[in-house]
This record gives C-alpha cells, sequence and structure tokens, in this order.
C-alpha cells in the first residue's frame, strides 16, 4: 500500500528515501526485534536463569526464523502490539521445552523500543554522513564562489552587499553543529519488564540489563517506557536538520526566481511548458521542513504517557517518528543534490 | 516500503485501513489521472479543439494503458510531479499522430487535483456509511442500556450520577453532524491550464470546463490551483471525525480503568502477562484523534500557497492528506469494533 | 502583563487589534457571565422556580456589579475557574434573601462558554464586516489595474503572461465564500448543569434552556459541554481566513522582492537602513497566517474532551481560542492597510 | 489587554506566572535593549570608534531613559519593529551631538534579539531552581511513601504491582535531566548589523563583537541573524519540561479518579457541586503540556526563516516563545503545588 509518499511506488522517488527506509520495513524490524530475544536469553543462561542449551537453541531459531505476516498483522489489529504473536510464533519455531524460555522477563515495549533503538542507531549514522556530505559541498561552493558578491536581502528586500561566503555560512554552520549533536546520541536498550520493575530478576536485574545491552551495542540505562524524552530530542534535532535545509531550498528558490544570483544546472520538467526549469528540490527542501516541524507537535504531544506504559501515546510515535527520520533522510539527499546543481552563484566582484 | 504504519505489513493492520487505502494506491491515482485524460480528449473533440478518432484513439489507449513505475518514478524525483512522464510515455502509445492531442490545454495540477477529487469522492461516501454505522451502533446500545446509570464524571472527578443515555447522546450527536456535513462536501473538477487561466481555450474555456466536470462526475467550479480552502475545509472535517471518536475512545478507557462501568468482550493480548484484557481499539482512537489533530497544522500551513502555483505549499498537502483520511478511516473501523465490544454500560437502575 | 504580542504596550501596535481585543478583556468576559446570571434568574422565575422580586433583584445587581478582580485571581488559581468565586461574590452583594437564587441550577462552563459565545457573535460579525471591506478593496484593484499584464509564476518561476484580474481572483473569491460561512455561524447557549443533564428542572428543561437562549440572543441547542466540535469548526474557518490572507500576503511580498510588479506606498522603516521600504505588512499576514494554523491543532487536539466536563481539554482552548481570533482580526486589518498600499499592479498592457 | 489568559486579569492566576511573565513585560524589555544601546556605545568608544564623551553620554540617558510607548507602538505597526523609532526617540533624548553615535553598526534584530537572550537568561536560571525545587519535592515524597505498594497500570489497566518508588523515579529522572541540559544552555550576543556582516567594523568586528558580549554576560558567537536553532532547542527543552510534567499531572488525575492510591489536600471547587475537590493542578499540568507541544511546531517552521533577514518567521518566534517560557514556568509551580497538596501515596505495605 502507499498511503504515505514515502511508500509510495512513484512519489517516494521525490519524498522518499530508499536506504533510510530499509530501517523502517517489516523486515528490519522482525530482525532487530529476534535479535533482541535471541540476545536475552543468552544473557539469562550467562546469568544461569534459563538452560544454556535451551538459549542457544533460541538463538539459533531468532537467527532466520520467518514469522506468518498476516498472523502477525491481525495479532497487531488486536493486540494493539505486535510481540505477543511474534512471541507465540517464536515459541511454537523453538519447539515445547526451550520454547517456555522465551521472552522470559521482557514485555512487549522492551522488544519494539529495542528494535527502534537498534534501527535508529544505524540510520543516524547515515544521517550523520549525509550532513557531513552537504557540509562539504557547501565548503566547496565557498571555495569556488565565496567571494562573489550577493545583495543581501532582508525582509525580503534588498539590504546592502555582503558576500557569497556570508551566505554559505549561514547554511553551513547549523548543519556542523547538528552533525556534532547526532554524533553524541546515545542509543540505549529498553528493558522494564511488565511494569518496569525487571521484577522478574530480583537483585540482578541492572547486571542483567547491562549485559543485553552490552550484547546488542546499546547503552544500559534504567528502563524509559513512560519517559519519552529521547525521542522528543532526537525528532527535535531532525526537525532542526530538515528546518536548517528548508532555510537553504527557500533561499534557492527566492533566488532562482530573482534570476541573476544563481545559475542552477537541470531543474523539473513541466507538463504544460516544456520550456521551464523548476528548483524541485529547493521547494522540496521547504515541503520536508514544514513536514518534520507539523509532526514535532504530535512527538511532545506523546510526552504525556500516562501511567507505566501507555498504549495511546506510543502508538503515536510510531505513526510519526519513522516518517520524520525517512523526511529528513530526503532532505539531506535533496540539499546535496541541489548543491550539486549549482552551477554559479552571485556575480564575480569587478 | 513501510515507513508509514498505515502501508506496514502487520501495523496496518491496528493502524491502518485496506478499503480506503485502496483509493490512495498508484494504480488507482494513475486509473484516475487517465481518465482525465481520456475525458479531456473527448470534451476537446466535442468542442472541436482536436480530431474526434484523435480523441477516440487517446480513451482507448487510457483505459488499459499501464505505464512504467520506474520511469514514472525517477521522473517524479526531477520533475517535482508524475504528470510529465506520464504524459509522455501515454502520448508514445498512443502514437505521433493523436499523441500530439493528448493532455492539450491542461497542467500537472489540472491532472493530480482532479485524480485526488475523484478518489476523494469515493472515499468519503465510504466514511459517511462507516459514520452511519457506528451512529446507529450507538442508537443500539442506547436501546439496550440507555436507562442505565452511570455516574457522571466531570475534571476526572465524580460528579453526580446521570444515565447510559446522557453520554451516549454526547458521544453520537457530533456524528450525525458531521455525516451531514460530509454528504454536503461537493468534489470540484480542478482545470486551470498552465497558469489558471485556460489560455487555450479562450471564449470556450468555461465550457469545456463544464462539460469536463459532467463527464467525471464532479462539480463544475472555476480553478482552485492556488487556494486551497476546500482541502483544509474536508481535513478539518476529518480532524472533527476522528477527535469526536477519539473522545468516545477515551471515555471506553477511563471506563475500563476504573473497572465498574463497563464490560467489554475481547481486548488485546498482552506478552508480559497474559490474563490482561487492553481496551485497544479505545486507545487507537486516542492516537488516531491526536494524529489527525497534528496533521490539519500543516494542511493549514499549505494555505499560504504562493502565487498561481506552489510546489512546497501543495506537496505538503500530499504527505499530509492521504494519512488523515486513512486515520479517519481506521478510527471509524475501531469505533465499530469497540461499540460492538460493550457487553454492558453502567448500572441497572434499582 | 505583556507575555503575548496581542497584550502587548507597544508590539500589538503590529500583532494586535484593539476593537476584537476588546472582546477578550476580563470587563466584557464578566459583563457576559453577569449577563448570563441575570438572564437565568429572569428565567427561572418565569417558570416559577425562584421568586420574582429575588430575580429582579438579582438582574439588578448584576447590571452594575464589579467583583473583586484579586478576589476572583486567587480562586481561578486553585478552582480552575472563576465560576464559583464570582457567584459567591454576587451572591454576597445580592444579599442573603435572593442570593441563594443566584446560579441555580447552572455549572462553571455553562457561564464561561456562555459568555464566550456571546463575546465570539459580536466579534464574528466585525470579521465578517472587515472580510467584505477587504473584498471590496480586491474588487476596486481589479477595477484600476484588472487589465494589466502580470508573469504568472508557479513553483516560483515565471510561467506564462497572466492578467491581474487572474491573480486578484484567486486572492478575493476564498474571502467571499468564508464571508458567507461566518454569516451562517450559529452561536448557541450553553446550559446543561452539573453534569449535562439539567437536573434541577426536570421536565422542564428544555424549556427553560429555550427560554434563557432567546433571553441572551442565542441559539437554542443541547448542551454542548464536552462536544467541541463547535469550537473547531470555528477556529478552522478563522485559520482558512487568516491563511488565505497570507497568501496574500506573500504575494506581495514576492512581487515587492522582484520589484517591477508592484508599487507599494509607505511600507517599514528600517534602524540600520534608513532608505529600505520594508513590506511589513505583507510578511506580517504570512506571520499570522501561520500562527493560527499552528494553534488550529491544539484546538483539534482539545476535541479529546474526556467523560462530561474536562478541565485539561477545556482550559486549552481558552488559551488558544482568544489569541487565535485576533490573529485573524490583525491579519484583516493588516490586509485591509496592504491592499490601500497598492499603487500599481502589473504593467500596462501595450 | 488580555487576550492570552497569560496576560489576563484574573484567569493568569491559574496559567500565568509572575515571575517570569515580568521578563516579558516592554519595560523590562526595553531596559534590555537600551542596555545594548549603551554597551555598544561604551564598547565602540574603547575601540576609538566613537567619541568617549558621546559614549558616555549615551550610557546616561539609556540608564533611566523611558521612551514614549505610544509612539513606539504606532511605529511599531509600520516598521514592523520597535527599534528604529526606539533609536530615533533615544537619539533626541541624547542630543545632536552624541545622538549620531547611537546604534552605530547595529541593527534592530540585534537589539531585540540580544534583549531576548539578557532576558532568557534571567528565566531560565529561575525555570531551572524550579526543577530543583520539583525535583527534591519528589524525592521527598519518596522518603516519605516510597516503599508504598502501588498498582504498575499499562494501557489504561492494572498489570503489576510496584511499589510508589518505582513511578516516582519515572517523574523525577526526565527533571533532572532537563536541570542539567538548562544550566548548560548558553546565550549569545546577537550583533552582526544590517545584513550580518558587521560591515561597519571592519577587521575589528570580532573584537568588538567579543568586547560586546562580554559586556553583557553572554557568550559570544557570530551572528546568528536567520539560523535560529537555539531558539528551537530551547524552546524544545521547555515543551520536554511541560510535557513531562504533564504526564505526572495525568498519573495524578488518573490516580485521583480511582480514588483510593492517592489522597490529596485542596482541590479546586465547583459553582454546581460544592462537595468536590477537583485535581486543577493535575489538569492544568496536562493543558500547559499539550499547549506548549501546539506551539514547538511554529517555532520549527520560522526555522525556514528566509535570506538574511526574516520579517514573517522572526515575527512569528515572538508570537511563540514568551508563551512558551511562562506556560512552563506555570507548570512548574503547579507541579511543585500538587506535590505539596499529596498526603498519600499507594498503600502501605503489609
Amino acid at each position: 500500500m502507499s498511503v504515505s509518499p514515502f511508500d509510495h511506488p512513484f512519489l517516494s522517488g521525490l519524498l522518499g528515501d530508499e536506504e533510510i527506509s530499509a530501517y523502517f520495513s517489516a523486515k528490519v524490524d522482525i530482525r532487530a526485534m529476534l535479535a533482541f530475544e535471541a540476545a536475552l536469553a543468552k544473557v539469562e543462561a550467562q546469568h544461569g536463569l534459563i538452560p544454556r542449551t535451551a538459549a542457544d537453541h533460541i538463538a539459533d531459531i531468532c537467527a532466520d526464523f520467518d514469522p506468518d505476516l498476516q498472523s502477525l498483522k491481525a495479532a497487531t489489529a488486536s493486540d494493539g502490539v505486535v510481540v505477543p504473536d511474534l512471541v507465540r510464533q517464536l515459541r511454537k519455531a523453538v519447539g515445547e521445552d526451550a520454547g517456555k524460555h522465551v521472552h522470559f522477563g521482557a514485555t512487549s515495549q522492551d522488544v519494539i523500543d529495542t528494535s527502534l533503538m537498534l534501527r535508529l542507531k544505524a540510520a543516524t549514522f547515515i544521517l550523520s554522513g549525509r550532513l557531513f556530505a552537504v557540509s562539504s559541498a557547501l565548503a566547496k561552493l565557498d571555495e569556488r564562489f565565496g567571494s562573489n558578491r550577493l545583495m543581501g536581502r532582508t525582509r525580503m528586500q534588498a539590504a546592502i552587499a555582503i558576500t557569497v561566503s556570508d551566505r554559505l555560512r549561514a547554511w553551513q554552520h547549523p548543519l556542523d553543529q547538528y552533525r556534532d549533536r547526532l554524533t553524541q546520541e546515545h542509543f540505549p536498550l529498553q528493558f522494564g519488564g511488565a511494569a518496569g520493575t525487571l521484577e522478574k530478576f530480583g537483585g540482578k536485574a541492572a547486571e542483567i540489563r547491562g549485559s543485553l545491552a552490552q550484547a546488542l551495542g546499546l547503552t544500559d540505562e534504567p528502563q524509559w517506557q513512560s519517559q519519552r524524552a529521547r525521542i522528543a530530542e532526537l525528532s527535535g534535532l531532525l526537525s532542526m536538520i530538515s528546518g536548517s535545509l528548508g532555510k537553504i531550498g527557500q533561499d534557492v528558490a527566492l533566488m532562482a526566481q530573482a534570476g541573476d544570483e544563481i545559475e542552477l544546472a537541470g531543474g523539473g520538467g513541466s507538463s504544460a511548458m516544456p520550456h521551464k526549469q523548476n528548483p524541485v528540490a529547493a521547494e522540496t527542501l521547504v515541503t520536508l521542513a514544514r513536514f518534520n516541524a507539523v509532526q514535532l507537535s504530535g512527538i511532545h504531544q506523546s510526552l504525556v504517557h500516562e501511567q507505566e506504559r501507555s498504549g495511546a501515546a506510543w502508538t503515536l510515535e510510531w505513526l510519526l517518528l519513522p516518517p520524520m527520520v525517512v523526511a529528513t533522510a530526503a532532505s539531506l539527499r535533496h540539499a546535496l543534490q541541489l548543491i550539486g546543481m549549482i552551477k554559479r552563484l552571485g556575480a564575480a566582484a569587478e
């Protein structure tokens, strides 16, 4: 299906991002959830909570278990989460003996949030690389055209002359800061059990959580099942990235309209006016910036997360965060492409 | 791909809606766009603007033309709209003679907005039917339990006793009003040409537009390429529907927590606590209400639609409106299911 | 205080609106709330529920009762609503005998929502007049410059030539539709009592509600204490008005930057560049459009209004709706001023 | 005027915050803007750009200059910013000789953004103190009731028993993190001149900017006139604070409804039901959380800040940020009050 342009057979060419979208496929999500179950079993065996042979068998099955998607879909419709049915299917595949040791002490949210963190960690690494590429491309523009003159414009009016470097710095500087911020993000394990207390593990809880985090390459932190600041924080950063790229897009579109301060190679075609060259990438940057700014509001609504774990607030995140990540990825892609299309900026100083 | 839960292999079981999502598939969109091109050619032939044989041939090809999706995707990425490549492919399929008469006098936005209106008209009809079903189900609840007592609650505190009827009226009344509103919605043709002036048709423009609207079963109105009030209007109505259903969901979830005022059959399972019955549909109604409330903000941002046609503002609508329609459809589906699960409401008066 | 620019000693010159803000003053609100209490007493006396002399006395006192604001403020801080303390003060002013008949059968929300409706009714009348003024001013521009040529622009690029009339129609048409919509708005009494059932009035409830509505010049409707669609509906309309005016502002700002298609008298001064003429009114229209688009999201969040009456959702409306009304009023004011500043649009056809 | 409840004679008792609102008064803003002009003159004299006697005279006048507010208001209405008229009035007060040295090399945005930073720095210090107070109050609750039993609730349903400590940690932990974040915020000078290049200062620009930052107690950074990430960053943090407090409020309201897990002293009165104790502070926390979540969307829309300085995007910040700061302050105030009202949490373990 293709309700969202991010998933659409042809609109995703413009608005989607294949590399990043892959992390939000059911397949990669399932692999990450099974990696959680496998690591959990292994860690529990290390701490003597379940038999080592059961853990090894669970991990073996998890490695290439391919759950029935129709069953997962039907079960998610009534359970509100995929995990109960996934665990049921997995237990069946594992067999009666080891099956009862699957998912011991964990809850659905542990599996789903941890899968999200594993995937966001990977996606963020790619976004960080793209930020570097865009920043470098801007630096190269600066080398080529930095000393050219540009009319500085304030309140949509010509103000005083500036250099191309002046404007490029306003474009590039925030991106470098965002990259530093992205690099500092950490991605914690979610592990709290039914109501956040890891009640099945007694005094060993913190130790087991630490081992599990290490096994999965995530940060060890107390559970954050109802504390969603990290989701809000990361979403805010994504929206800042697309927002600053939207500013670049807006500036380019305004230059392209004025006509003499920028020369662009390529541009989009028109069905009615074959001669026209539309600054499509520039406009798309504005679109994606406004899209993320809108979604962020819902992420912050989700901070009002009731009691130990909320269905309503948590599910709202699912609808909002993956599109924000992909919108940010697409805006980085368009920014890089747009900068590459710039053949001239400003006018050579006489 | 499945960035959005509305399109997701298993999350769509909970959050998506198959019947309504179909209208946002690439396939149905393409069929509607080709219906526009076919009707345009026929109408233009009727008015003597293109040869009747060419029009007949165009319409024949449009009836089962299957464009190359990879080409559409690549072209959309650079053109920002699918239409230039779709028309190019269609012209090629039609052949050299008739091909030059394809899409005469129209622009991309005419095709895309009209396709949207054709599909929204059909989707709205379904939503209207579901509103009726939900309202009827509430009326039946009223028949069964209306005279039962319920504690009226204000500011989250017990206030005074009311009847189940009292609360059900607050649930049902808005839905009946929305249904009236949906029924009154009209779905206009978009037809303005390159910059909204139908400049290729001279004095015959209004007449041709009228014929085209009639051929497509849409309302005849002057072009609204940069006037997006009808999109905002319909989106607002969708968000009001999901908002009022979210109120029902919230009320049911609160009753389910309190425990003695409602009896629900079924409910969602938990991976950690097999005994639990979660009011998943109730929570999902809250989620979808908040989701639509968030998206609506972006639709209204799109009203700042610059000049004759904006790329940035228009594309933002594409990202927001289809998910809103599907969220509304899913919330109607959940509401109907949730009402069907109610085995008792309130307490029998003594 | 002046946290909001709408209330600010100097920023309100730009962003506020004195005429409309007056309706949101504490003074006018108190007068409207006292009008409710006076009318309620009179109607109850007519229906034999309270002594006529008590009602007359209550109405007399209400006519010029001036409550202690510091007390209202302190009480609102703990009660969450002003009404309990206002009623307490009023009862004291009315005296022991008649005092006990004050506010009989009503609840805080009845008073506050009804006061809001009385004031919105008046404010909407003014907004409607301003819409007419803006539309008329656009019609006059059309008479003067309609036949001038303008470059039609799509996707921020020159497309094909249009006339000034073509663009003006896209500006004016939505405003005329909004005015029709505003004229059709109706403003209902809120009257439900403690939990919406008017339980103090038995079989006479509907009759008394009808009399009260008539006395206050409002529409008679069953209580809508937890059904906030009319708030969402009106807010949506306000945001559509400011949104379409924001489109005009954006277009003017873009024309002013391009420089040759519009000639504006006046404009804002700059502290750094005394020669500059900034299209301040045009930019402010964009600001106010985006402001309202943002607020609307919160109004729709408020539709999830729990149980018979919610504190949380209802209070959110208070924070959002008055600023939206004033932003709309200010945008109409700026639009009228901006149109008045246009000395030329487009270029005379040769 | 009192369009916004934050500024309202009686609603501000509930929703406003006197201590923090003071920083957004015109008076404090003017004092901060004059502090900028005084420091600028002094620093420019130190660097030999203007006569020392002129600078001393300017600083003397700035110390107690009281501008004509009506003139500021009228001028802001047409200029879009207050600074041109403020500088004009100040120059007149300073007299002809020194007057021409006032505001040398600066632009309106330098003055306004710097005034904002000075005031946000002070306001943030207070918010940080309140966060500490709320966190300490939660720690004391934990000491008193931490070992009590509480029903852990997930998806609005009873799950398994937890302790009061378990829930309190989910309330307190985010607040401690926000406090660390607030403490790390830095508040930079804005100083860029007409188009961000400090073109009046040549090679001395950076040195003068550094001196000016030091004189005002702000961080020295290159101008950020069109780079609004720090506004978005701080706004996001404010919304996270109110969001996490909203979660506490929601939890308390749900406990108060259930009735046996919390005992609250006080609570709000009702006009219809004098016996009721409404958890007003708890509900208000939810309201303020949702309010800030809504506003944040607009702050991120403002990141699309066109060219060197935007009127439209910048002015939108003015409408959104001060209310967000006050909403956060009010939510901290309510949280502290609410925690103080808790007489018991959970049930003593047997």
